[in-house]
């Protein structure tokens, strides 16, 4: 395969490079791509230097399979561009999520909407990809009602800058120097802060709403009530959910536990609790403390945690190309099932 | 008044010092109790030097009001004796608050709640307290029927070593240093947690135990619903809480918004959101994001923050004793009323 990654140099663009370069895709060419600010950079792949190119229309030639993480507004201009030379696109923006011939796919819970595609999947939201990950095995058993999230969202959601800028600034804070913010608009030394996406007339913000829209599409639940709130916390790369999970049929804490500790890509751990500090850098959802909510049927409490740049966001990006890779590559052979 | 208070030298008993300094309380003699780790130490209360005395069954002669901030242990096995030598004990401590006969009380919720005591009222929980001050405007109107409750608990709540050890731990994280960690049992710098008091067989903390049964206790609610989520963030001394409130009768968010922003000791942000940062050392508890939650009728959802030393402990303690003095000594005029 020869492969483009667009936005090389941001915090998920160097995870999908990691995770190409240690898995078995067979990679026969790369291409990196980024905006002016990189040009002159260089990575590697394999061993191998590899200059970032500035993206152009003529960028994709040739390319089979590209991965664009570099913001709605490039993925806006490129990722048609890229579609038209012939490659499959794998957009981690939110451009065209909501675009309803377009998959938006997590591989363990929708693998399915991968059969039919245009040349685009997108990757989802970071905290959807997170939640359903651990909810969706209970989902198939005992069928979801309603959902009432509140989010604890690292640094890295918004970016390598922001990383940097929590660590820049709490470290200012802690020898009382003045710091100039750059990329995060609040203090975020010791601080939280609603989820800086634009906030609406009606109190939501814009994460909000693709948090709702998102987990209904995937689920192709487009009633399933979901109630969100989104806060930033001063963590560097893991997110954490606190999920109160209401279901059609009864599910105790015991059944979901059994269920859980069999699920692709999620991590339960029964006597102790997922931390971000631990989840950082691993590739499983961690989902911990589920407890029967006392106050109403048929419903549980959760605590989910996983590497927002990992299975929230490079991590599934890439199992969503092995999926398709080996979708294609083994087909069911039909004469035995005749 | 002569006033005692137990647990002086602590993050809670400093602000109380403070608050009986700046309010108009009468203060004729303040004693300050500590524990032998407190011994020499000399603190100023209106500019004249008082030492931290050790505790003893015969510390408290004299006194005609103790406030105990050292604990569950301490106010076990002192709030008797305090109470046996005519004090009046206020308690923040959660030694007694389930004791039928003592009352736990939030001023601007169940003044009502002091008119009988036997010389011990007990201060809540900071969460409660915090959730309860917003909240029961709205309860008045519309009747809580269930509170699906998320916390983001700062280090002020475990004491003033765990705000130190919050920042030494940090710094030394962002200088690639080791940390020996003292009171904190978890990793804090850049990390969550799971509130660090023991959990139980169902996945209960013994926080949010209390969390369940002092707020019904307070509303005298003893079915009302609640689902609560205890988590420690790594911010230094204001806590927040996403709070999804279910009422059974409709209320809008225009309508809560408005109740608000007349509610006593409540900041309502009507475009903005409330920041831990901007919240401490702040007296009201600031709530905003008042939401109608889509999913479900009846529900909004809320953002609330306040200055867990402040509103969540010391100042609400202090308004106990505020509230009680000014019904002593403006008695309603009997004759007026017939």
């Amino acid at each position: 395969m020869e492969i483009g990654i667009v936005g090389a140099s941001g915090a998920v663009g160097q995870e999908i490079i990691r995770l190409l370069e240690e898995r078995n895709l067979p990679v026969k060419r790369i291409c990196f791509f980024g905006s002016k600010r990189s040009q002159g950079i260089t990575l590697s792949f394999r061993g191998e230097k590899i200059p970032i190119q500035t993206l152009s229309p003529r960028a994709f030639q040739g390319l089979d399979v590209v991965f664009f993480s570099a913001g709605s507004d490039v993925s806006k201009t490129y990722v048609n561009i890229a579609r038209q030379e012939g490659a499959l696109v794998i957009d981690n923006s939110s451009a065209f999520r909501q675009d309803p011939h377009t998959p938006l796919v997590i591989p363990e819970v929708n693998p399915e909407a991968l059969e039919h595609h245009d040349g685009l999947i997108c990757n989802p939201n970071c905290v959807v990809i997170l939640l359903l990950t651990v909810l969706f095995p209970l989902h198939q058993v005992a069928k979801l009602k309603r959902i009432v999230l509140s989010t604890y969202q690292a640094a890295s959601g918004a970016g390598w800058q922001a990383m940097q800028e929590l660590q820049q600034e709490t470290l200012a804070f802690l020898e009382n120097r003045p710091h100039e913010r750059k990329v995060i608009p609040y203090p975020y030394a010791f601080n939280l802060f609603l989820h800086n996406s634009p906030m609406a007339s009606d109190q939501y913000v814009e994460e909000e709403v693709k948090i709702i829209a998102e987990t209904r599409k995937i689920l192709s639940e487009p009633k399933l009530g979901i109630a969100v709130t989104c806060v930033r916390v001063p963590v560097l790369r893991a997110h954490a959910e606190s999920v109160n999970a209401e279901f059609h049929e009864s599910i105790s804490a015991q059944k979901a536990q059994e269920i859980l500790l069999q699920a692709p890509g999620v991590t339960f751990l029964e006597n102790s609790f997922a931390m971000p500090r631990d989840v950082a850098g691993q590739e499983n959802v961690f989902c911990s403390r589920v407890r029967e909510d006392l106050s109403q049927p048929n419903t549980l409490d959760l605590w989910i945690v996983g590497d927002q740049l990992l299975k929230g966001a490079a991590l599934n990006a890439v199992q969503i190309l092995e999926t398709i890779k080996k979708t294609k590559k083994d087909p069911e052979p039909i004469l035995s099932t005749l």
